[in-house]
């Protein structure tokens, strides 16, 4: 049988076992944070003998768990890696050693990484040793698959989405505050996978103040084996400038890890001293959108989710820092004394903010639409 | 062969034959009314002989069309028709006559005929002639099919659409009343379609003076077969109480008929002779939305597109008159000083209006979303 080389085109079996290792690394979005979530299949003689997915930051890493499942069969084989396989020490050790030291034969590289760490070192690394490589296979979806992590590489700034529950009117409670429910129970479980998958969920103090929500991911949300409890969850963020957030609030309470950002005269004493906060140093006193961002990719976060209030969603959207708006519409409306969607002053039809739709489906009896701003997308 | 009794179990067949009817009756929707629009298909052998559909009011009937285009060969056949025939003689003669003179042996009604001058007259002239007679196949989709005529029918009133065009933000226009384009040209285009089929189309005072609306339905929308010029094209109703309509304004211009609704003490002075409109008795001097629709459903009017700013939609909607919501969703921010959906005053999330969703589609960038309110349904 003529072995084909990974500089050749790859063929249809290659994308088939590349596909299995995207949908692999599916299985680690939850918990590989702030690793990117990556999918490994070695296969010998077109049988997979091994395979792995990131395992929670400091575990194995895809390569490592689908070496150590394939043993000796992995002599020989083929690599099918969504993400550049790992030339340098971080929590763990370089994967190009293991895989070299594994007698792996050839390589197929889903996506080059460009964390500046690695960034074609792993590629190099593997051809220096004799590997064969190939680049670009479903590079696409890899993309799509780790753009969070692979924002924060490229621009330095976490990739942001705002969460919006509205009714059809375009309202996110009665003029009195009032909200639960818009939306219904599915597309409120919808939205403890985005919190999941997200490293923050942002709000504002003045959602604290009046909701007194706890941004929890919720354990009953997931089936042990994605989340196995307890796992790292999403950091809960509060742009507060002047610290007025509550030592009773919810948003501070539970095993899951609160901070909150502040400006840098904000007096903190009323806080226990086990919380984490953080003062800002910008003249916004830690509310502007981008010191905001650049404090969370300070703490390597890939993804924000952001569920806030009008204002603070009104004001990251006008910064252009939104990647993503997710809007979930309920069948309801809730008339026009109701509280605008977003805090958008703008007079003229030709300061619309046009968005592109990326995805829409029905959760239940709401609809859930997915737009990226237009000037981002 | 067995000749099977209309009164036994439709087969097939006859579903088939009855599908061909309903598909051919709505060739008539824009050019029907005030009448139905109805499809028949006459069968002998299993071969259609004759085909028809209700032609633009004074003009022949489905059956009458069917029984022309068969000729002798109705004699002995089968026909299927979407509405029970007619017995009386309205603008036309009865069709049931004419069925019976043509020598037809059976007939498949799909729905009896709500009009009390008809609701079963004709089953039984048909029956009384020795035709056999089944009714009820495929009853819901002509219920569907023929919804606002049958509504007049059955409770005195039109049904009543109301379409919004909005942005995702649930605004209609900016402050300033700025609102063209919101949604794109394929949107635009298919409400040309809602306005065809409409009787009247009905807007508020309000609407005319702010937007000049025009109301018109657009030949260069339709194709000649569909909709042929000059044909009867939907009256314009403007809901004024004062007759502060000018003598100028769009909706009042070109060959489509226009209607202003109006208290009885307005001074029609400044308005041409020619123009109608109509001193409705109650308090509310031509704006309350029962005496609106009693007066269109006086006029004939089966189906009501309402067009109007969040004054007469909201208080459409609160009246409980509203049938549907066809709400068209832009993928654009206008932003929170923006103009509301409708004028709904409300205060608690209990008395927010529960819709339940009949009806989506992407058209062009935009989404169209079929409502109706949750009374109602």
């Amino acid at each position: 049988m003529a072995v084909a080389m990974p500089s050749d085109t790859p063929d249809a079996g290659d994308r088939q076992f590349m596909a299995r290792a995207l949908r692999l690394a599916e299985r680690g979005k939850y918990w590989a944070r702030p690793n990117p979530h990556v999918g490994c299949v070695l296969v010998r003689d077109s049988t997979v003998v091994g395979e792995g997915f990131t395992q929670p930051a400091g575990g194995d890493h895809a390569e490592i768990m689908a070496l150590k499942a394939a043993g000796d069969a992995a002599r020989g084989s083929t690599a099918y890696v969504t993400l550049e396989p790992c030339a340098h020490t971080g929590r763990t050790p370089p994967c190009c050693n293991a895989l070299i030291a594994a007698g792996v034969a050839r390589v197929f590289v889903g996506l080059r990484d460009p964390n500046p760490k690695v960034d074609g070192g792993g590629i190099h690394r593997l051809q220096a040793e004799g590997l064969a490589v190939h680049q670009g296979l479903m590079a696409d979806q890899v993309e799509a698959q780790l753009a969070g992590f692979l924002q924060r590489q490229r621009l330095g700034r976490p990739r942001l989405r705002i969460k919006l529950a509205m009714s059809l009117d375009g309202r996110t409670a009665m003029a009195s505050g009032e909200s639960q429910w818009i939306t219904g129970p599915q597309a409120r479980l919808d939205v403890q996978k985005l919190r999941a998958e997200s490293c923050a969920i942002l709000t504002g103090v003045g959602t604290v103040l009046e909701d007194d929500c706890a941004l929890t991911v919720r354990d009953s949300a997931f089936d042990d084996e994605l989340l196995p409890a307890p796992q790292r969850r999403a950091l809960r963020v509060v742009a507060d400038r002047h610290l007025r957030t509550p030592a009773h609030a919810a948003v501070l309470q539970g095993e899951q890890p609160s901070l909150i950002l502040h400006g840098s005269g904000a007096d903190a004493s009323h806080l226990p001293e086990t919380l984490e906060h953080l003062a800002l140093p910008g003249e916004a006193g830690g509310v502007a959108p981008a010191e905001i961002m650049a404090a969370l990719a300070a703490r390597e976060c890939n993804e924000i989710l952001l569920e806030s209030g009008p204002t603070l969603a009104g004001a990251m959207l006008r910064s252009g820092m939104a990647d993503a708006l997710i809007v979930y519409i309920a069948p309801v409306l809730l008339g026009s004394r109701a509280r605008p969607l977003l805090e958008l002053p703008l007079d003229e039809m030709a300061e619309a903010l046009r968005l592109q739709l990326v995805d829409r489906r029905q959760i239940g009896d709401d609809h859930r639409f997915v737009f990226v701003p237009q000037s981002v997308a």
